[in-house]
């Protein structure tokens, strides 16, 4: 079994106004020293040994969980030893 | 500078009808080894150096970036040098 984690941010310069809210939220708490935040996604997938887990992962990726346009992925994939 | 990679997951139990979604999509795709999607948030925050900063980060994730009734947290911390 391996367990792949994937982590989708936004591009550069694409606008994150979920991050801005976050940002005031923080400030208007008091954490002034927050300068920037941005959000993305965190994967966690389950799978199977496969051939060509890699390929796979980068085409699920490219094809589903992120969007290519706007978004930057990338993944880890580890084997999981069961207990 | 400081980047802290914040990452929330749903605690074990909690009902993920968004990666229970995207596991049928991949399904539907043809990516049968798929096993279990868990779908969870990724944020990156630039802070200034600050007294305890690992304090003020565990704070911040347990009062707002994190729902600690239904959601687990883990960050890093790394200090930025400017190029």
């Amino acid at each position: 079994m391996y367990k792949v984690k994937v982590y989708v941010t936004l591009k550069a310069g694409v606008l994150d106004p979920q991050g801005k809210a976050v940002k005031g939220a923080l400030h208007s708490m008091d954490y002034k020293e927050v300068q920037d935040v941005t959000i993305g996604k965190y994967m966690e997938l389950m799978m199977e040994k496969t051939e060509n887990m890699e390929e796979k992962v980068e085409e699920m990726c490219h094809r589903l969980l992120a969007n290519p346009v706007i978004e930057d992925y990338r993944y880890e994939i580890e084997e999981v030893v069961p207990q």
